[in-house]
C-alpha cells in the first residue's frame, strides 16, 4: 500500500506528470503514519525477534486462545504468562502441542525448539522455596527465548555456605538471575562472588515490612555490589527477557 | 539539507538515472532522522505555538542570558521561572525590556504584547497568603500566553463567605485555577460552584502531614467535583499553561 | 415556600403593614437557608447542565433504581457507574430504555439523545488493553454529555510507531484524553505532539511498584509536557466530565 | 483483702505489735499490686463513667454474648461495634433488649435509658451517603452516653449552598462532629462556621489516592481552622466517646 | 451599601412603583454577594471571638509589623506564632507592650489580660524536653484565650511514676493538652486516668523511624484509650485553640 | 564422599604416590563445595542447636507432612507455625504424639520435652485480646527451646494500673517479650520498669493509621527505652525464639 | 518527707488519735505521688543500674555541661551522645576528666572505670566504612556499662569472604552487634553463623532507595534468621545498652 | 602462611609422622579463614578485574588520597565519585596525572589507558539537562572500564521527534544506559525501539510528586518494555558498570 503511493509519486516524476518541487512537498507532507509506519513496523519484527508475552492475569481462556490463534500465524514462540491450572487446560485443549509448567503457571508454546544462540549459560538462583515460581518463570522464559538455562534453588543468605557450595556453577555463568523475597539481601552476596551481570528479583514472599515486596526491591536497589539491575517484584518474565537480550551473541 | 537530498532523488527519477524501485527503496529507508524531523520540527513550532519555559532553578545567571539569547531570536515570549532577585538584576541587565515579578519569582521577556487571543476570562483563585507565589506564576504564564487573566486572592475554606463573596466573577470565568496549600479543599468548593473547568494546584505550603503538599494533591485529586483536574505540587507555570491551552480558541 | 415568606414580606410593606426598616431588617436577617437555598439551588442546575452520576459500587440494584426513579423526573441524562453485570440486568428491567456497556460496567440512560453541543472532537487514547474499562467509561462520560467522541486504544509508549501513525487523529482534537497504567507515560508522549489540552487518567493496572496506580499518577503529574492536568486514579467518569466542560462553547 | 492487710497492720501499730517504723517499712514496700490496684480500680469505674465498648470485628457471636454477660453485672449501658447482622441476632436471642442498628453495625445493651447529662447538643455532620455507617456509629456512641444527638447527613463541599441552609443547627450544637471522606474538607468549612469544638473524622470512603481515609485524614489535620482535632479513619465510636466527654458537666 | 439597595426595593414597593412578584424575583437574584456578605460577616465575629494567630514564619518582621497593625485596630489579643529571636525584637520596638516567649518562640500581644472565663482549668502535659517548646505554645495560647493553664513536663512512658506522681493535677483539669514525641504514648497513658478530653499533640522531635513525628501521630490516632483527638504534627498553637474551644463557658 | 577425596589425597601422599606441592596445589583448590560444605553443615547443627520452624503458610497438609517426616529423622523437636484447624488436623493423623494450639495455630512436635536450660524465666505480656495469638506463638517457641515461660496477658497502656500490678513477675524475668498492636507504646512502659531486655513485637491488630502494624513498629523503635529491640510485624515466633537465644546459658 | 506523712499517721494510731478505718482510708487515699513515687524512685536506680545518656544533638555545650553536673552528683558514668567536635572540646574544658571519641562523636565520663562484669564478649560488626561511627556508638556504649567489646569493621556482604574470615570472633561472641546500611544484609547473614542473639542497627548511609535507612531497617526486619532483633535508625547507643542489658550476670 | 600450614601437615603425612585420619580431620577442621580466604582474595581480583570505585562523598581530601595511594599500588584504574571542585583541585596536586570531570563530579586516575575490549559499543541516553551529571558518571566509568561510549543527550520523551531522529545510533549500541528524571518514561521508549538490553536510572531531577526520583525509579520498573532493568536513584557509576559487565567479551 504505501509502496503504490511512493510508486505512483515516483512514476510521475519519472513521467513528467508531477514537476520535482511538488513530488518533493508531497514526499515531505507525508506523514510518519504513511511511509514510516510500515518501515518501522518491518524493522521491528527484525529488531526486538523475541517473542511477545500474553499476560494471562484476568484474561478468560477464550480470550487467551484467541490472542494465541491471531499471534500463532506469524510466532515460533508464545508464551502466556500467569496463568491457573483450569484456565491452562481449557488452552491445552485448543493447543494440545503446548505446555503447562504447574510452578511457573506459564503455558509454553513452540512451532519447534529455538536452537541455543545464548552466547553462555543463564543461572537461575533463588533464595527461598517460596521463591521457586517466579524463578522457574525466568527459566522458561530465557529457554524459550534460545538459551541454556541451570538453577540453583533454595540458597538464602542465612546459610550462606549453600550458596558457596556452589560457586563454581556461579563463576560459569554469563549472566545470572537472582530471585529473593524477605530482605533481598541474595543477589549482593552472589553478585560480589562473580563478575558476570546480575539481574536481580524481588519477590513479595514474607509478611509485615517485606511490604509486598518493597523490601527486597530496596535493598536490591542499594546493593554494595554494582554489577546487579533490578526488574519489578515478582517479574519472573522480565527477568529472563532481560537476560536473554544480554545473552544475544 | 533534507531539501536537497530528496530533489537529488527525484531530479534523479525525473532524469532517468535513477529507476522508480531503487528510489522507493532509498525514500522508504530515509529514517525519521532524515525527512521526518525537520518535517516534525517545523510542525512543532507551528503547533504548540507557545512559549518554552525556561527552569531558573539551579541554573546561575549566566546560564540563563545565554539560553534566552538563543531562544530569543525566534521566540515571542520567554519565560523564566524560580529566579531569584540576585539572579534577576542580572539578567535585567542585558535585557532591559524584561520584567521580574518578585512575588512570582518569574522573568517575562517580550517583544510585543500577545493579543488577547483566549475565549473567556481565566481566573485565578488562591486561599492563602502563602499560596500567592505559586498563583502569581499561574497569572502570568496564561497572561503571557494571550489571556486575560483575573485573580481573587485569600479565600479559603475556613471563611467559606468571602468566597461566596465572589461569586459572579467565579461564574463568569472560562477556565479557573485554583491554589490551595494545606488540606487543598478550595478547589472542590469553587467547581462545586461552577460548569467551567477547574485546575487545581496544590501548593507546598503547610508543615506536618501537609507532607510538601501531598495531602493538598491527594485532596484534590479524590474531590468530590468532577470539574476538577490536578497539576503538580506548587506547578503554578504549568496550571497557567494548560488554562491557556484550555481557552484557545 | 420561601416565595411564600417573601410574597408575604413584601405584601405587607405593600398594605402598609410593615415599615420600610422592620421589612429590611428581616429580609437582612434571612439566612441563606430561607432565601438563598433555592437561589443557588435554582442556579445550580442551569449552572452545572450535566448529568449527575450514580456511583454504582456498594449500591444494591433496589437502591440504584431508587436513585435512578428519582432523579429521572427532572433529568435528560443519567449514568451509573461501576455496576456489574448482574445489577446491571436488575437494573435495566426497570429502565428498558437504558443501555448497559459490559467493558465500562456503566448504564446509560437518555430521555432522547443530546445535541451534540462540544466544540470539537474529544479524542480518547489507551495503553494498553487493560487500560480500556476505563478509557470506555471516559468515552459513554463525555458522548452522553453532548461531545463527538473518537478513540484510539493500544497504543503504548513501548511502540511508539503506532501512536505516530494515528498523528493526524490526534492534532484534530479539541481535548485528548489519554488512559494508561503501568509508568503512565503516554500523556506526557502524547502532549509534546499537540497543542491541545491533554487530561490523564492514571490507571490501577499492573502489579509490584505499580504501587495500584500511584506510579502512573505521579508520572503524569511530573509530565515533561506542561499541557497536562490528571485526574484520580481509573476514574475515567472524570475525565470525560472534565473534557466535556472544556469542549463547552 | 487489701483493707485487710492495711487493717492488720494498724491494728498491730495500734496493739503496739508493730513499731512505727516497721509498719511504714511494710507500708512503703508494698507495692502497687497491693494497695494501689484496688484503690486505681475502685477509682476508675467511678473516673471514666461511661461503657466499655466491645470491638465486634474478629468476635464470634458466642464471644461476645460472653463478654456481655460478664460486663452485664456492673455496667449500665454496653455497647458492641462492628458487628454483622448474622452476628448480632444470635447476640439478641440472648439479649432480647438490646437493640441493633443496621446503618452503624452496633448493638446497644442499656439497663434503662442514661439520663440526658452533656450540657448542649452534639451536632454530627456527614459528606456522602457513604459515610453515614461511621456516622450512625457516632451519633448511637453519643446518644448511649447521655446526650441529646442531632445529625445533618449528606452535605458535602461540592454543594456547599446545602450546608449553609443549616447554619442554624450549626451554631446552635455545642460539639460537632464531622464525617467526610475523599477529600475529608468538610470539617475545615464546618469549624469556619462555628466556635465550638470540631472532632472530624476521616473515613476510608473513595478509591485511588484517597488512600484508605489517608487523605481525608491528613486534610482534616491540616485544615485550617483551628477549632478542629481528629480521630482515627472511619473511627465513629471515638468521635462519639470524644464529643461526649468533651459535653460532660 | 446593601442596605440601600434594599430600602430602595422596599420603598419602591411601598409606593408601588414596583409590584410584589418583581420585587420577589429581584431579591432572589441578589447573590450572598450582596445581601449574605455583610450578614455573615458581622455574625463571624461574635461567633469566633477568639484572636486570630499570625503564622510567623516565612514572614519578615515589616510584613508582621503591618499585619499587626491592621488587625490591633478591631482585636483585644493578637498571637505570633513561630518567630524567631531576631525577628521578635525587631517587632517588639513597635509593640512595646507585646511580649515575646522564647521557648515558645511566640509573641503576645493583649489590649488587656482576658477574664478567665473558661469552665475548669487546661493542663499541658509534655513527654521529653525537647518538646517543651510544642507544649508552650499551647500553654500560651489557651492562656491568651481566658483560660487558667497548669503545666507538667517531662513525665514520659519510660518512667511511669513521674506520671503517677502527678495524678491529682490530671484528675482536676477539664481539658487536658498531652504533648509527645518518639512513640507518641504518653496521651493515651494519661487519657487511661481520666475521664476528660485529651488533645494529643505529636511532635517531630526524634530520629530515625519517627518519621518526622509520623510515628507519633499514628500512635496517637490508634491509641486505645477513646478521649482522645489529635491535630496535626508541633502544631502547639492548634492545640491551645481547640482546648479553649472546649473549655470555653 | 568428602571424607573419601581427603582419605584418597592424604593416602597417596602416604604413599608418596604424590608429592606434596601438587598436593597441596589439590587441597588449595578444592573449593568450600568439597571441604567446608561439609564441615560448616557440622558444626551448623551443634551451633544453632534450635529446632527449624515451618512456615505452614501456603503449604498444603501433605507437604507439611513430607516436611516433617523428613526433618524428624534428625531433630527433636518440630514447629509449624501459621497452619489452621484443617490442616492441622490431617498433620496430627500421621503425627498423633504432636500437639496443635488453636491460639498460636502452631503444631509443636517433641521427641521427648527438652529439659529446661534456660539461665532465667522468660516472660511474655501482651496488651490487647486480640495480641494473644501473637503472644501466644511466642510463649510456645521459647518453650519449645528449653525455657520456663510465664506470661501476663491483657495489660494495655490505657489502664496503666493493670501492668503495675504484675510488677514483680516484670522484676523477676529475665528475658521479657512484649506483645502490642495499635500505639504499639507498651514495651516502652515494660521497659522502664525493668532492667532486662525486652523483645517487642507489634502486631496488626488495628484499623486505619495502626497501617497493618507499621504504626506499632515505628512506635516501639522510637521507644523512649533503650533496652529495648525489635521484631517483624506479628512475629511471634521470631520473638520467642530471640528471647531463647538470649536465655542460652 | 513521704516518711514523715506515713510516721504521722502511724504515730496518731499508735497514740489512738486515729482510729484504724479513718488511717487505712487515708492510706488507701494517698495516691502513688505520695508513698510510692519514692518507693519506685528508689527502688529504679537499682533496677536500671546503667547511665542515662544525654542527647546531645540541638543542646548547647552550656546546657549539657549544666546537666552533667547535676547527674554526676549521683550517677558512676555518664554519656553525652550526637555531639560536634567544638561542643565536645567546651565540655571537656569543665570536665577535664571526660573522654571525647571522635568517630563516635561521643563523651564519656567516668568516676572510675567499671568493672567488666559482662557474662561475655560484645562483638560489633559493621559493613562499611560509613557505618563507623554508629558502630563505634555502640562499642563505647556497651564498654562504659562494663562489658568486654570487640569490633570487626568493614565486612559487607559484597565480599562475603571477608567475614568468614573472622568466623571464630563470631562464634565466641555471647552478644552480636551488626551495623549495616545500604541493604542492611549483614545481620542475616551474621546471625546464620552463630546461636546468640544479634541485635541489628540499621545506618542512614546510602542514597536513593536506601530512603534514609529504612531499606535497611526493613531488611533487617525481615531477615530470614530468627536471632536477630532491631533498634531505630542510627542509633548505635540503644544497640550498645541493649546488648549490655542481655549480657548482664 | 596457610601454604605452610598445608605443607606441614603434607609433609607429616608423607614422613608418616600424621596418620591419615587424624591428617583428615586437621584438614576438615581448618575453617575458611585458613585456607579459603587466601583462595577466594586471590581469585577475586581475577574474578573481578575491574576498578573499585572510591565514593567521594563525606571524605575529606585527605581521606581520598590516603586511599587512592593505597589501591594504586595494585589497581590499573581509580575512580572516585562525587567530588566537589575543591576537593578534586586538592587530590589533583597529589595525583597530577588524574583528570577530573565537572559535570560527572569525578575523579579518573588511569596507570595506562585500558584497551577497548568490550564486546560493542555502549549507548548512554539522557532525557533533560539537568540528568547530564549522572549521564556522565556513567559514561565515565563505563570507558574508565574498558568500553567505547558514545552519547545522546537531551531527548526527552516530550519531544518524542528529537529520539527518533537519532534512531540508527540507539539500534547499533549493544547496550544502552538511558537515564532520565521527572516521570522516568524515556526507558520505556527507547527499549521499545531496540532489542539490546537497556539499563535505566532514574534521577532525582524535578520537583512535587517526582519525590526525589521514587516515581521514576518506579515508572521505568514498571516499563511495559521488558528488556530494560533498572539501578538505584542516580547511580550513574552502577549503570556503568552493570553495562560494562554486560559487554565483557
Amino acid at each position: 500500500m504505501n509502496k503504490d503511493i511512493l510508486t505512483d509519486i515516483l512514476k510521475a516524476v519519472a513521467d513528467g506528470g508531477l514537476d520535482i518541487d511538488a513530488a518533493r512537498q508531497r514526499l515531505a507532507d507525508m506523514a510518519m503514519e504513511d511511509i514510516d509506519f510500515a518501515h518501522i513496523d518491518h524493522h521491528r519484527s527484525l529488531r526486538k525477534g523475541f517473542p511477545e508475552v500474553i499476560f494471562g492475569e484476568g484474561k478468560s481462556a477464550a480470550q487467551i486462545v484467541g490472542i494465541m490463534e491471531r499471534m500463532q500465524l506469524q510466532e515460533q514462540v508464545l508464551l502466556v504468562t500467569r496463568v491457573d491450572a483450569v484456565k491452562a487446560a481449557a488452552v491445552l485443549e485448543r493447543f494440545a502441542e503446548a505446555r503447562y509448567d504447574t510452578e511457573a503457571r506459564m503455558i509454553v508454546w513452540q512451532r519447534a525448539p529455538l536452537p541455543k544462540t545464548g552466547l553462555g549459560t543463564i543461572l537461575v538462583v533463588s533464595a527461598g522455596t517460596s521463591d521457586i515460581p517466579v524463578a522457574r518463570e525466568a527459566c522458561l522464559t530465557a529457554d524459550a527465548m534460545g538459551n541454556v538455562v541451570k538453577s540453583v534453588f533454595d540458597v538464602g543468605v542465612a546459610g550462606i555456605h549453600r550458596l558457596m557450595a556452589h560457586r563454581s556453577l556461579l563463576e560459569e555463568a554469563r549472566v545470572l538471575i537472582v530471585v529473593a523475597g524477605m530482605e533481598g539481601a541474595l543477589p549482593s552476596v552472589v553478585a560480589g562472588m562473580v563478575s558476570r551481570p546480575v539481574i536481580a528479583v524481588p519477590t513479595s514472599v514474607g509478611y509485615g515490612v517485606n511490604l509486598g515486596g518493597l523490601t527486597a526491591l530496596f535493598g536490591m536497589l542499594t546493593s554494595c555490589s554494582s554489577n546487579v539491575a533490578v526488574v519489578n517484584i515478582d517479574n519472573g518474565f522480565g527477568a529472563g527477557y532481560m537476560a536473554a537480550s544480554i545473552n544475544q551473541p
